[in-house]
């Protein structure tokens, strides 16, 4: 255990992901992103991360590359624990430390209790999933068949192979996770985060995030520099707050985090609240939300504590908007029901959007975005109702109506209508995501217009 | 340019995504994934994936790492080519290569022309986007404003500072990309490739994929062993297959990779489509397909070529399946609508599930997921119509229902409806996007009952 003082140079973390599935491209590696998450939480700094084969020498060699070269204080590896013959994270984990592999008995007891308990039998292909490295501590895995395991590498051992290290460098710990997501996410936060937080001087960074929709990158930036100017000028604090942006599917976040300045000051949580003010006056509504708290999650908190009822019609989104809405724990609360009507007779039908009203305008237009909005209002009974339609692509362009091109409406109980058009440019995806995020940013301003909304500070959870 | 006969070793290609956003966490980079599906498709080798932070020196580390330490021949880069002051990685390839920034007057006018088309002044960060390593070529990139741009890395340039090249390398090609995955993936495909085709003495290996639903990973390798010790043993080149399982969202793919024998002899594709007739019959029904094309683009292949309309019920999934349906380009030319009902009051009015029904057996249970998929066949007038009705979690199971307890039906126009109880492991997303799955899996069925869907080979696009 290191000194609790805070220290110059914030512990740097490695990400390491095994998997040949990765290095095909065949899976879209989502656990890098939720370790490097966490990390930055924990107030670790990831540098760089790695995705290796699943091949014991090229596991073995990111290893010591960032035990004894990067000399980094943690590696985070995820994947390669299974119990087929790919699997070879712990063989590789045990060469690196130069430890043999001993079966665990805890670990075998449980995984034949939970064979045991789904009638399953036990192959010793399933037991090598017990072989963990010697000396190592065990992550206990409540949720799944593969435990874990967290090794330290000393530097000194293997200094003759690569003669980069330093004499006197920490020990590097090396824990080791399931690929399985949502095993990782729970042995991370409990089993390698405490570890972590007790073995390293953790000093996480205040950052704060602002939510703004409705504006290009570039726009943002300009909206807030003036702000951003004064606030750096009135402290040596505030003047080493760093400010990112990133523009995600039509929203840009807009980060602070506060660095320390050469004079070792640093700004605090509640200093950064002192952005809120000034960011608000610049970007007005487009600033939809400080925090983590994304825009389905803001929608179904506010309308479920209010009380107001959601439902939806969706033509070009096909149920996206409304399944991003019922992605949300607690969507029941608000969320009614959504009428995808993919057809011009299902919206006549369903939503009862006159066939005459389609033949005139056809069925990406204001008006029968309108009237969609107005049945889905009625169809379910609801407080709010949006309505999506749109050409998604990549077929099906118009030069009057291109790929791109969606409808907004929503409409309230009181059976008043706001509208939007907008020209989205991208592939289908985009244009799909991009379209039920604004349906979605119209409810926003809705459940704002009736003061059940604001854009206060949301964490994710 | 190579000779072009086959290599002893096939080249190898590491990937590399520089951007901040990626080790905070922020964002899911699916460049990695997209980049190594399309080099294991050309033949190249991902040994590696790294991701760095947008620092000059580290990225000209990792570069140098790359070309000079591992000696790979492709590094295939995506990321901070953007106008910010963060973006960072032309001046960092400049300096990994040895070479001043140079603007590209080009690439410049095609900047101004972009600028002024949209009606927007160009600053001076802007115009830096046309400054590119000297003596690189540029990459083409016809929607966005970042040029790309390939540049070699001469690896006795640098020996001195990293003394592990053996001398007369062939030169590292250092392709770099936007981060905006739509710009990167047409670079890729109509800048980068040709490239790497005409440099690289490029031979892929003969692949096959087979897509399982319905049974683990374990029991598909144990269903199918027997057909693969057979096959194995008839041949030499069979022999060198290499199978690959991976589980994902409840399905499972069997993956055939023909390497090459000690000997030389390879399989080919026509060998490999010998393995179709032996899964079929060791796996059933339970083999949806054979290639890349995925269950929700076979189903609307396989609907729209017969003409036969889908509808849907959903409630747990909140829109999910439709919205993996609509997804794929062309959906409209079968699939019709769908009722999200997420209340008992909308499912009795729109679907027509009677309330003494949801009163008698609760809204997740078999007789009411029949009932919707019969309310959604009639609403929509449809051939077939799915239904899902669960509990998704994390609140509202019981002892007798659990979370992860779903009901899914599907009903024909005729009146036949099949019923099938799942008990799903997992949180949220995983319950609500397996039980979609599991849906679209009995629309497959019905698919294949009628002579319209059959599992041979289909590819992506």
């Amino acid at each position: 255990v290191r000194t609790l003082s805070t220290p110059a140079r914030p512990p740097v973390a490695r990400i390491l992901t095994i998997g040949d599935e990765l290095t095909f491209g065949e899976v879209v590696d989502r656990n890098k992103a939720h370790m490097a998450r966490r990390c930055r939480a924990l107030g670790l700094v990831v540098e760089s991360m790695v995705t290796v084969r699943d091949r014991v020498d090229e596991i073995v060699d990111a290893l010591h590359d960032a035990a004894f070269r990067a000399g980094v204080e943690v590696v985070l590896c995820s994947g390669g624990l299974g119990p087929t013959t790919d699997d070879l994270t712990a063989q590789a984990v045990a060469r690196a430390a130069g430890v043999p592999l001993q079966r665990d008995p805890e670990s075998l007891a449980r995984l034949e209790t939970l064979f045991a308990a789904r009638g399953r039998e036990v192959l010793e292909i399933n037991r090598k999933q017990a072989d963990l490295p010697a000396g190592g501590a065990v992550l206990a895995n409540p949720i799944g068949t593969a435990p874990g395991f967290a090794v330290e590498l000393i530097p000194g051992d293997h200094a003759g192979q690569h003669g980069m290290v330093p004499s006197g460098r920490a020990p590097c710990l090396v824990c080791c996770m399931p690929g399985v997501p949502r095993e990782m996410h729970r042995m991370l936060s409990e089993q390698v985060e405490p570890r972590l937080r007790e073995r390293l001087a953790l000093d996480p960074a205040p950052a704060r995030v602002y939510r703004v929709f409705g504006r290009g990158e570039s726009q943002v930036q300009e909206a807030i520099t003036p702000a951003l100017r004064e606030l750096a000028s009135s402290s040596v604090a505030l003047a080493a707050v760093l400010v990112h942006y990133r523009a995600h599917q039509g929203e840009v976040l807009v980060q602070l985090e506060a660095t320390r300045a050469s004079t070792g000051e640093r700004a605090t949580e509640v200093d950064l609240i002192g952005f809120d003010a000034p960011f608000r006056d610049a970007l007005g509504r487009d600033l939809y939300g400080i925090g983590e708290a994304d825009l389905p999650t803001r929608i179904v908190r506010a309308a479920a504590a209010a009380g107001v009822r959601i439902a939806g019609a969706e033509s070009c989104t096909g149920g996206l908007a409304s399944s991003l809405l019922t992605a949300i724990p607690g969507a029941s609360a608000c969320f009614v029901g959504t009428h995808v009507t993919y057809t011009n007779a299902a919206k006549a039908a369903h939503l009862g959007v006159s066939e005459d009203l389609l033949a005139a305008h056809g069925a990406v237009s204001q008006p029968v975005a309108e009237e969609m909005a107005r049945g889905a209002q009625r169809a379910f009974a609801a407080d709010i109702a949006f309505a999506i339609t749109g050409i998604a692509g990549p077929d099906g362009g118009t030069a009057d109506k291109p790929v791109g091109t969606v409808h907004l409406a929503v409409a309230e109980r009181d059976g008043q209508v706001v509208h939007r058009r907008v020209r989205l440019p991208g592939d289908r995806d985009f244009i799909r995501r991009t379209a039920s995020l604004g349906a979605l940013r119209l409810v926003w301003d809705g459940l704002v217009d009736r003061g059940v909304a604001t854009t206060d500070h949301s964490s994710a959870d």
